[in-house]
C-alpha cells in the first residue's frame, strides 16, 4: 500500500526476488509527489516489466484479516486483493507526545513548530528531523516530506545554532530533494513538480530535454538522460527539476537543488560553465540542465 | 610530452593497450594546473600501476630526429629518452592572423580580446572558443584554459547577445572546470588549486573529506570519494574544488562549479539540502561537499 518511493523501492526489490507484488495506491500514477506523470510513467514501465501489478486510483477501504493476520485488502470500488504479506508505505505521523507535554507549539500535520534555526517556541529546546513541523521552500505550505537528507541538513543548522546563531539564514524550508533507483535507472527530483505548480496557481514554464549521459553516444555504457526543469515564467527562477538517468542522476539533482536553494534563475544556468568528459557526461553542447534552461528561455522570450 | 589531461589520458589509453609509455614533463607532478599534489599523486599511482613511466621536473631540450622522423628527446639534464612515437600534449596557441589583419585587439597569450558578451573591440564581431582571450574567473589573470565546455558556454553567451544583449552579465571569466578518467577513477577540478591560491597570495583555507560514494559502504559498487574545497578565509567564498571518485564525480564537480560561479560561501553549503540514496550517493550525514565545507568552517571559527 502506497506508491511513494518507499512503496516503489520495496515492490521492485521483492518483484526482482521472485515475489508476486501488487502496488495499491489512491494516486493515478506512482511517485506522484516528486514526479510528473510523463516521467513517473517511465518508472511504471520498469515496474511492469519486472512483473509488478499496479492498482491505482482506488483507495483501500478495509484490511481483511483472519485470526489477526492480514490476508487481503478491500478497495473503495469493492474489489478485493488477496496476499500473504501487506506492507504499509503510506507515510508517517510524528510522535510529539513529549513536545505536547512540554507545552511546545505544534505545526500543521502535528510536527513540532520550529523557526529557521530549528528552535521551538522555547528557545532552549530545538527540534529536528521528521518530528519537526516542515514548510515547503517554494510554496511555503506545511510539508509532509520526511527525508533523512532533510533531517541531516536541519541537524547541521541546529548544531551551529545551539549556543549562538553562527550563520544566517538557517533552514528556509524543505525543497524535497531526493533520488531513487527503479530497476537500473535513477529517478531524482527536487523542488515542486509541474502538477503541484498548477495546483498552487504558480505562473510557471517547464521544459524537458532528453539526451545521452556520455559523448559520443556510442560509448559502451552510454544511456539516455532526461532533465525536466520548472521555472517561474517572469523571473525565470528555478522552482523544480526532475532527472532520469544512470547513477550520475543522483548528483545531477543536487546541481538543480543548489540552484533552487540559491534562488538562481534559468538565465544564470544558460551561461553556466560545466565540466564535461566523454566517459562521464553529456557533450558540452547538449548538457541537459543547460538545454532545459535554454528551452524555457526560448518559450518565455 | 606534457602531463596535462590530454597527455595523461593518451598515456593511460596507450599503456592499457600494451604500449611502453613515458610521460615527459617539466612539472613536478601530473595535472598540475587542476590538482594539488596529494590528489595528483593518486592519479600518478594509477598510471604507474598501468606501467607508465614518469619523467618529471625536467624540460625537453631537443627533439632528436633521424631522416626527419623523431626518434627521441634530450632533456635539460642531458638524459635521452628514445621512442618510436612522440606525442605533443603541451598546449596550443590560437591562430589569430585573421583577427590581427582585421585590426582587432589581442589579449595576453595572443587570444582575441573580448568583453563579457564575447564582443571584440569591433562590436559587430564576436569571438568565442580557444581563439578568444580568456581571463580567470577568480584571479582575473589571463588564462590559458582551453576546454570545449568553456567554449560552449561562451557560445551560448555570444548567441544570446548577437542582436541584442538579452541577459546580464555574460561570461565573467573561465572557472577551468573539467573532469577526466585515469584508470577507473574520475578526477575532476573546478576553480583554482591550493597551490595556485598560494602563488596568487590569496588568504584561503582548504579541507579534504574522504568518504564513500554509497551507503552503507558494503554496497557492492561502493568506492572511495574525496572532495577538497578551497575557500577565502574571511568571507568563506568558495574558489576551488577537486573531486576523486567513481563516475558520479563528473557531476559532483558541477555542483562545486555552480557554487563558485554563483559566488556562494561554505556557509550556504553547510545548510544545503542534498539528495542522498544508498545506491547512488554518500550517506546524508557524510555528504563530502558539505563535510569539506564544515571542516573549513571549523578551521576559521
Amino acid at each position: 500500500m502506497g506508491s511513494g518511493f518507499i512503496g516503489v523501492e520495496m515492490a521492485d526489490e521483492l518483484a526482482c526476488n521472485g515475489k508476486e507484488v501488487t502496488i495499491i495506491s489512491g494516486s493515478k500514477y506512482i511517485l506522484q509527489n516528486s514526479f510528473d506523470k510523463e516521467l513517473a510513467k517511465k518508472a511504471e514501465e520498469i515496474l511492469l516489466g519486472h512483473g509488478v501489478t499496479l492498482k491505482q486510483g482506488e483507495y483501500a477501504k478495509t484490511i481483511i484479516q483472519k485470526d489477526g493476520v492480514a490476508t487481503g485488502i478491500e478497495l473503495n470500488d469493492g474489489s478485493i486483493i488477496n496476499g500473504e504479506v501487506l506492507i504499509l508505505a503510506t507515510g508517517y505521523q510524528p510522535n510529539t507526545a513529549l513536545a505536547k507535554k512540554a507545552g511546545l507549539k505544534l505545526a500543521r500535520y502535528g510536527g513540532i513548530w520550529v523557526d529557521e534555526y530549528m528552535r521551538t517556541k522555547n528557545k532552549d529546546i530545538f527540534a529536528i528531523g521528521d518530528c519537526s513541523g516542515r514548510r515547503d521552500f517554494i510554496t511555503r505550505e506545511p510539508s509532509k516530506v520526511m527525508l533523512a537528507s532533510t533531517s541531516a541538513s536541519e541537524a547541521r543548522v541546529a548544531g551551529t545554532s545551539l549556543y549562538k546563531i553562527k550563520y544566517m539564514k538557517g533552514f528556509n524550508g524543505t525543497i524535497a530533494i531526493f533520488s531513487t533507483m527503479v530497476g537500473d535507472r535513477a529517478f531524482a527530483s527536487a523542488g515542486i513538480t509541474e502538477s503541484e505548480a498548477k495546483r498552487q496557481n504558480i505562473e510557471y514554464v517547464s521544459a524537458t530535454f532528453e539526451g545521452m549521459n556520455r559523448h559520443p553516444a556510442t560509448i559502451p555504457d552510454a544511456t539516455k538522460q532526461s532533465v525536466k526543469l520548472i521555472a517561474m515564467r517572469h523571473s525565470g527562477r528555478i522552482i523544480g527539476g526532475q532527472v532520469i538517468g544512470d547513477k550520475e542522476a543522483g548528483e545531477m539533482i543536487n546541481i538543480i537543488g543548489l540552484a533552487i536553494e540559491s534562488e538562481l534563475t534559468i538565465y544564470s544556468i544558460i551561461s553556466l560553465q560545466v565540466a564535461t568528459q566523454p566517459l562521464l557526461t553529456s557533450a558540452p553542447t547538449t548538457y541537459p540542465i543547460v538545454k532545459a534552461a535554454e528551452m524555457i528561455a526560448k518559450e518565455v522570450s
